[in-house]
């Protein structure tokens, strides 16, 4: 038997949590980012580029893995670190986001998912033991429960229905995964409800109940407002046992971050970074850029001077625009770096605060730091 | 005035030469291949990851540049060199070429040609003097005449006139430059003279007469026969000044560079290790392997374990497939990274050969293994 997954809290600084985790593949700071790598790549980056941004742990999506190439195909290749060249922690989803998000002609049941694929039209299923199934063969550090995500808004009986279902799914998720958990590989559970206080607790209660390594808010940032979203991680957070870490899902932009961290949220992942990096955004401390504007075309500063990582530092925003505007693969790389970059040094620095107690202080100076803006036209 | 441009000679084993270039920006060993740099991005790849390929030099495009972002503003920012983050040698090439192969309506004359930008329809002229100018803003260390270069098959009365004229334009190239060979920068003349011996020895000639640093073989890799393309590389680099060094512009393909260098040639660029690595195609010592091909699909073998770059030792097969085939952006980062890296060890091994007296046995040798192909299937 390995050694176990744990989560060791270390300070904690208002709603602030610093902590870690060990896995598998290796230690995990929370606060974390966790880069999104969609399809076995954080897109357009290689692994010793990700790591060079400060990420530790990276995502992985199952609905696409198990479409192409196939979870089979990647276990016969050593499992999914080995195939993608990145020896550190990986987290798994379940798949179920992506099967009601992206698939066609779903086929829900009490058992799993029916579900045509995307890419060439198969049908294919996906119940709670194959989710756990394929998730092991992948060899993710930590695995997520199959569960139903709607989207927001929903009527309350359809909100309670799939809460429900998802909380039966994880009692199968977790008989399913015993193996695993001998392996030092942790499952999380995920609590639904909508935007319902009283389904969200009912959920935290019965998942805690049910007990799991760490504890995931999901169905949120669906489509609702931030305020909604805050209000239900304020409420669910601390009904989620302290010594376990909490994952809100799919969040979010850096004022999410902040916002969550705030309320005891120790884990993210999000496609922002990466996406609006490909489409000529910048994420900063002086808030979001846009490359593609005029004002950047012959303006010789770097993004941020005071950026720990050099790819913020050392070229011009004239080179940047220059790349966004002649869509050169470059520019996405670069700008994908410098996001990944800022969302590390972000968490860095909210681990910082709250190990020094000085959270409070921080959360207001990024907010008055974003607030004011980009740097002044030269 | 700087230490002005050399090139040594050491070592010439039958037509092979091993030399060394000595720019302002730096040392290029020879033979040397030269990554195409289109847009001031050798593309999808940062300078850290070309540099990692073994590349001492990289090419800049005139016609690019002069359009977007603009000679001026690239001088601005301090040059193609400090804008783009590659401290090395560029030679930038005179932006002829591309009027011809990418603008519309150009009118053409003694003065030069004016033409039509094909991203925005804006007019532009180019004459020698403001290709040199262009050059000079750019900061290229080496520098390329402007020349008219033909499609092949064209007519020998048009194929003398373009030849002529290109004569003409080198004694003004070389007069605009008077003042930029002070710094220590290069300016290369150029052999026209498309499939006709007797006009390319000719122009060889005179342009010896004018005196360059440096002369290229222009015309060629237009879509005449290899076999047609060595045989005026073997007739016209003999006729050229042994003590300079022989640039066979627009070339090309590995095998094309191990006859090339038989027969005298010293410095080689391309887009193809880019291009084909961007579409899926891998160039190895086994010879070019496409990874899309479904055979690849479960191969865990990577390109090349005994490649002197990690890229091509650390991935399987199976997972350069699979970014292929989800069309990955990381597919095109890594398999550019390998071709560059492939044609960079190819010119180093032809440059170690040269050195021991040996390269007739690394030519049989090299083609031999081509003509092996690939690794048979598991």
């Amino acid at each position: 038997m390995s050694k176990p997954f744990s989560f060791t809290l270390h300070k904690t600084d208002g709603g602030g949590r610093r902590g870690e985790m060990v896995t598998p593949h290796g230690r995990v700071q929370t606060p974390a980012f966790m880069p999104v790598g969609t399809q076995a790549t954080v897109k357009g980056l290689t692994p010793e580029i990700v790591h060079g941004t400060g990420a530790e742990i990276v995502l992985g999506n199952t609905y696409h893995l198990m479409l192409r190439p196939g979870p089979e195909r990647v276990a016969a290749l050593g499992g999914l670190h080995k195939f993608m060249n990145w020896p550190r922690p990986i987290l798994t989803d379940s798949g179920g986001f992506q099967v009601m998000s992206l698939s066609e002609l779903r086929k829900l049941s009490e058992d799993g998912v029916t579900f045509r694929s995307h890419l060439d039209g198969a049908m294919h299923d996906l119940s709670p033991e194959r989710a756990i199934e394929i998730q092991a063969l992948l060899g993710a550090d930590i695995a997520m429960q199959l569960d139903e995500c709607l989207r927001l808004p929903a009527r309350p009986e359809e909100i309670r229905r799939a809460m429900a279902l998802s909380l039966r799914w994880a009692e199968r998720s977790k008989r399913a995964f015993a193996g695993r958990a001998r392996d030092g590989c942790a499952l999380f559970g995920i609590v639904q409800g909508g935007d319902d206080i009283p389904l969200r607790l009912e959920s935290a209660r019965e998942l805690t109940a049910v007990a799991f390594e760490g504890y995931a808010i999901g169905g949120l940032a669906v489509g609702e407002p931030q305020e909604v979203m805050l209000k239900i991680v304020e409420e669910t957070a601390p009904a989620l046992p302290a010594a376990h870490p909490r994952y809100l899902m799919g969040v979010g932009m850096p004022h999410d971050m902040l916002e969550a961290v705030a309320r005891g949220i120790d884990m993210f992942d999000c496609v922002l970074p990466t996406r609006n990096g490909r489409h000529g955004m910048a994420f900063t401390r002086f808030g979001p850029i846009n490359l593609a504007n005029a004002r950047h075309a012959a303006d010789p500063r770097p993004l941020d001077e005071q950026s720990p990582h050099p790819a913020a530092r050392t070229w011009s925003r004239a080179y940047l625009h220059h790349l966004v505007k002649a869509n050169e693969m470059l520019g996405a790389v670069l700008l994908s770096t410098v996001n990944l970059a800022y969302y590390q040094a972000l968490m860095a620095d909210m681990r910082a605060a709250i190990e020094a107690g000085r959270f409070a202080d921080f959360r207001a100076e990024t907010l008055a730091a974003w607030e004011r803006g980009d740097l002044p036209p030269l």
